[in-house]
């Protein structure tokens, strides 16, 4: 019903990942058998989510393991990995939660360890996953009409994802549930990931321009919100893509349900609140150009403008815990404050 | 500086306008003479923007007695006009207003009163702007990052615009403005029109998403909003391009100033508030596809998704006149209330 699994690693040191760049005009698996490629995917999207790119560093990270027991030559070799990992993208809090253990396993007892870490990792995303579809499912009722914004389905992690992981259970037990896929300019990962993962599961969607969401819920065409997490504070505070914010902030106006699905991988107890979250800027060529198939059915990147326009391109805000209703985690369904998270998601 | 005039009329019966579907890659100007092609124009955006819409309306009225008075066996042709032309775009007034006025004219006196009853709206309609750029000028402090969505510039009216006026007039008297520009999809006529009417004017401005302007509230990164109107009800609800609600929200929540800059033509006193506006809802296509230009300058329509992905595309929302701080208009600048806009606006 929904895709298999996003990305995954086998003992022999090979990472395999679906690119998520050709999607939805091609389907296409990857394979590397180096950290430096994996690191070169997560730069450059073609893994992209919070859950998948937090996978792809463990795997990443157990690579370079890999590379190290064959070659114990490369002194220095771990930690600059580490560190290239780490920060390939700045916001993503499951990225530095998954090197940060599957390093520290490789140090302990060598690649087989740091092997069998990052695959815990990757089982855990999909465990995790299933947890957030039942504690969510209770939140959705007959004949919903649910926003969500960019993609946080099933290939944004390993499997089924968090915001689309309870629409996805919702429809397998036969409810009647529309989903509203903002657009989510500038990747359009709305248009082309979450509308690609609903239409294969055979769920009801329409794609709506990002700025079309605040006149759907003015007209009462919006049940409730759900949007995935790239990195939680201490306080509840939420990074998400950009145009998170701005749901929020109309949710919040209108009255409407707004719940941020996120498993404790992406919650950073270390971070008091939303002012600390790093917010990563991309290149602005990701505004000024759209990728797009032409009547030739050549994948083109189409200026929208002309040559020499200018454009900013921060890729994440962040989302003030009390304009969240509630966050729904593997452990429950939570209140956005500091001492209902310490209470539930610190072990 | 600023573009020359966005469309005129001569008295011979032709009617030249700046080709907007055209911009930013491309200059032209397209020469009619019958209603029917000025419709069709209307109607696929060649023309847009509120006033150009009301200008090119009372145009396309002026023609249909030039035609008119060549062969009066043409019985129905003035009201089949007047109806046709009248509904081309269902939202903006300024439309209806241009419209009703030049038919009267024509049925009173004939084509020639008709012709000169469109070019005093013409002309009006450049004093006006004028105007407002006056009055607006007075909000406008010196450093100050402005945001505007869509295109309410010079292109959108015959010259000058609303929304941009104050702004031109501004850059004039050499005060430092830095003109946020959200994209405004699905037609783009943020990225295309403005950003090119600005740097027209050697004005500094900064393209982006338009999920991407809440985070820059948040960051206090604007000192205020000014947009156009397509309709303004009696009771100052109004009407603009998808996704102004939004940021009127935003703006109310962050407690930026956000004004609507409009002449009295966009005033529908008839309206007694914006649930009486009709919405205009376009193609699926205008989200499904983005036109750009290609890596060899080909103008292109792109898929930006998979074929029969569906789409919903409403044109404009309504922001309910409480979110709106005042607005701009040639008589002064007036707060969003019923008592107000009849003092004012109601000769």
């Amino acid at each position: 019903m929904t895709i298999e699994r996003t990305l995954w690693m086998t003992e022999k040191g090979k990472v395999y990942f679906i690119d998520q760049n050709k999607l939805p005009f091609t389907y296409s698996v990857v394979q590397v058998d180096n950290y430096e490629e994996l690191v070169r995917a997560i730069k450059d999207m073609n893994i992209r989510g919070a859950g998948a790119i937090g996978v792809a560093g463990g795997f990443a990270m157990a690579l370079a393991f890999f590379r190290y027991e064959q070659d114990k030559t490369k002194t220095l070799y771990i930690d600059e990995a580490r560190r290239k990992i780490m920060t390939a993208r700045p916001t993503a809090y499951n990225l530095q939660y998954a090197v940060e253990k599957v390093y520290q396993a490789g140090i302990r007892s060598g690649y087989l360890e740091a092997f069998a870490e990052a695959q815990r990792i990757a089982e855990e995303d999909i465990s995790m996953s299933k947890s957030i579809a039942e504690y969510g499912l209770t939140l959705i009722h007959d004949n919903f009409r649910i926003l969500t914004h960019c993609n946080a389905g099933s290939l944004a992690f390993v499997h089924y994802g968090t915001a689309l992981a309870p629409i996805y259970l919702a429809a397998e037990k036969g409810m009647r549930v529309h989903v509203y896929v903002s657009e989510t300019r500038p990747r359009l990962q709305g248009a082309r990931l979450t509308a690609w993962e609903l239409q294969k599961a055979n769920i009801p969607f329409t794609i709506i321009s990002d700025a079309a969401s605040a006149y759907l819920m003015q007209q009462k065409q919006i049940d409730m919100v759900i949007v995935g997490a790239d990195r939680i504070a201490r306080n509840g505070d939420t990074a998400n893509k950009i145009g998170t914010l701005e749901k929020a902030i109309v949710a919040h106006y209108y009255n409407i349900p707004f719940y941020v699905a996120a498993p404790s991988s992406t919650f950073d107890l270390n971070c008091p609140d939303g002012s600390h979250i790093p917010i990563e800027y991309r290149s602005e060529d990701e505004v000024l150009f759209v990728e797009g198939l032409t009547e030739r059915n050549e994948r083109q990147q189409c200026s929208i403008t002309f040559r020499g326009a200018n454009a900013l391109n921060p890729a994440f805000d962040v989302t003030p815990a009390h304009l969240i209703t509630a966050i729904i985690t593997e452990k429950g369904i939570i209140r956005a404050t500091e001492k209902e998270i310490l209470r539930i998601i610190r072990r």
